[in-house]
């Protein structure tokens, strides 16, 4: 089993009430493939400038990841700059600089195409059929994270993308955006007609729920005393998700119960420390006991 | 074992998409009592006007709730009107008339001088205080709900009633607003401090959280697609919790733990239909099956 991931690889300026970093190594695929390596061999698709230095780049060595896909380019990495408010639930843009990221194009490297799970980061509906395109034999499992902007923007191509879906990853405002309901059960009938049958809606401070035809599983954010940095955790709940599903070669309601339950533990440890520091340090042993303390967590006996 | 309930019984005027009613039976004794008279014999002790009829006296009989504390006076209920909003996630208060409310002294009979549980509903701390001067020996259990304006105005009040409290259960906000914390485990930590060692966090659709010295237990709020009225829920949801512990005579974490989930339960119910109808008409293995749907909901293997 192989975890394909196409998105962006970039460097994020951040502050948070908890410290500042000009510039540290960002993107969705970049914390999306952390955190699914604990898990499976991870594929990787991207692009970045030659800003992108060796040492950059050693974030991905070491681990089961495959940067074959990852482009590099005359220019400059995408780059973003955030500020988050005194309690991290909001959080303001102060700069976005496309860069190489505007021309990106995905070409899947031949060894790539053959995938047996891809996850299509937030990236133009329209390059993340281009990728499904390339894809030789259909995936066992692909899913999608996508924000407002694609939604408003281009929700033909958007709708086309999402027929060949079978998650799809959002947070609570984008399900409601995206089906025009509030209530997200409804939300979830609206969006299993346009393709995708399991909807995963990541809510924050809130945890994450799944909906399915089979019903609802609902996980809480793991209680922690002072996140320091919520960039990348949704991502990293991604690729915790996904890279679980991927190493177990399974889709049954307990593998994907199981990976609800891994990918808040990924983006639990994301949200430790600034930008993707934590999960560059974390073993799978601190995976494993993060894990069965979501059990103490949430388990009960009637 | 017995469970004491002291608070409001009133008249509710409520306004949601889905409705409206001009006089419904409603308090947060009200609410609690029928809830929590699904597990366990329930006392109650509140003041009503000469408007309060036999009738409407009705939702209290053939359940274990004694009114012999629930006291009879010249004047008009406590009234409340109140509208939500289209998703019902905001509520704006319309109308608020104390009537005999504003001169409620509970005043205990003799035979609930004894109860092993009690619940303090959300009334003037000092009364609350006054309340468990009656009681003749340590009760097993004693949970209080309060609110900001208790929080703002009487705080020195508040902090003496806290003093003799084991279980606080309130919502987010009132939980930040009394701590002065917007963690909610830091928050615990500060009311640890002021005498509860278990903390209630009720968080509407997201659920609850309850936070002692062994750790943090979630619960998620049953997903419903179609919620017709808040109000009562958090009282129901108390009712149940409180119920549930005083019946099954035992404070253990797996209770504790049982109790939030039977809470959840019936603040789920609650919000079903208008007023306290879906509680009049709910039955006690309507209760279990939706507890065993809670574990649906929530449980994983790893």
């Amino acid at each position: 089993m192989s975890l394909l991931v196409v998105g962006s690889v970039a460097f994020d300026a951040i502050e948070s009430p908890y410290g500042k970093v000009d510039r540290i190594i960002g993107g969705a695929a970049t914390y999306f493939a952390v955190a699914a390596s604990f898990f499976t061999h991870v594929n990787l698709v991207g692009i970045v400038g030659d800003d992108f230095s060796e040492e950059d780049e050693a974030i991905f060595r070491g681990r089961k990841i495959d940067t074959l896909g990852l482009e590099r380019t005359a220019g400059k990495c995408f780059f973003w700059a955030g500020k988050y408010s005194q309690h991290l639930n909001e959080r303001e843009t102060l700069v976005t600089e496309l860069n190489v990221f505007a021309d990106f194009n995905p070409k899947l490297p031949e060894k790539f195409r053959q995938s047996s799970h891809v996850f299509l980061a937030n990236i133009a509906p329209g390059l993340q059929t281009g990728v499904l395109k390339q894809v030789t034999r259909r995936p066992k499992l692909v899913a999608l994270d996508t924000m407002n902007y694609w939604i408003e923007r281009t929700p033909a191509d958007l709708r086309e993308t999402l027929k060949h879906v079978d998650v799809l990853m959002i947070n609570d405002s984008e399900t409601r955006q995206l089906s025009n309901e509030h209530n997200l059960l409804l939300a979830a009938r609206h969006i299993f007609k346009l393709g995708p049958q399991t909807l995963v809606v990541k809510r924050g401070e809130h945890g994450a729920m799944m909906v399915d035809k089979r019903g609802v599983f609902c996980v809480p954010a793991f209680p922690l005393e002072e996140p320091h940095d919520p960039t990348g955790a949704g991502d990293s709940f991604a690729g915790g998700f996904m890279g679980y599903l991927a190493g177990c070669r399974s889709s049954s309601d307990a593998a994907l119960r199981r990976a609800m339950v891994y990918g808040s533990v990924l983006g639990s440890f994301a949200v430790e420390e600034f930008g993707p520091e934590r999960l560059r340090k974390l073993k799978r042993s601190e995976i494993n006991a993060r894990a069965r303390h979501f059990l103490k967590l949430t388990q009960f006996k009637l």
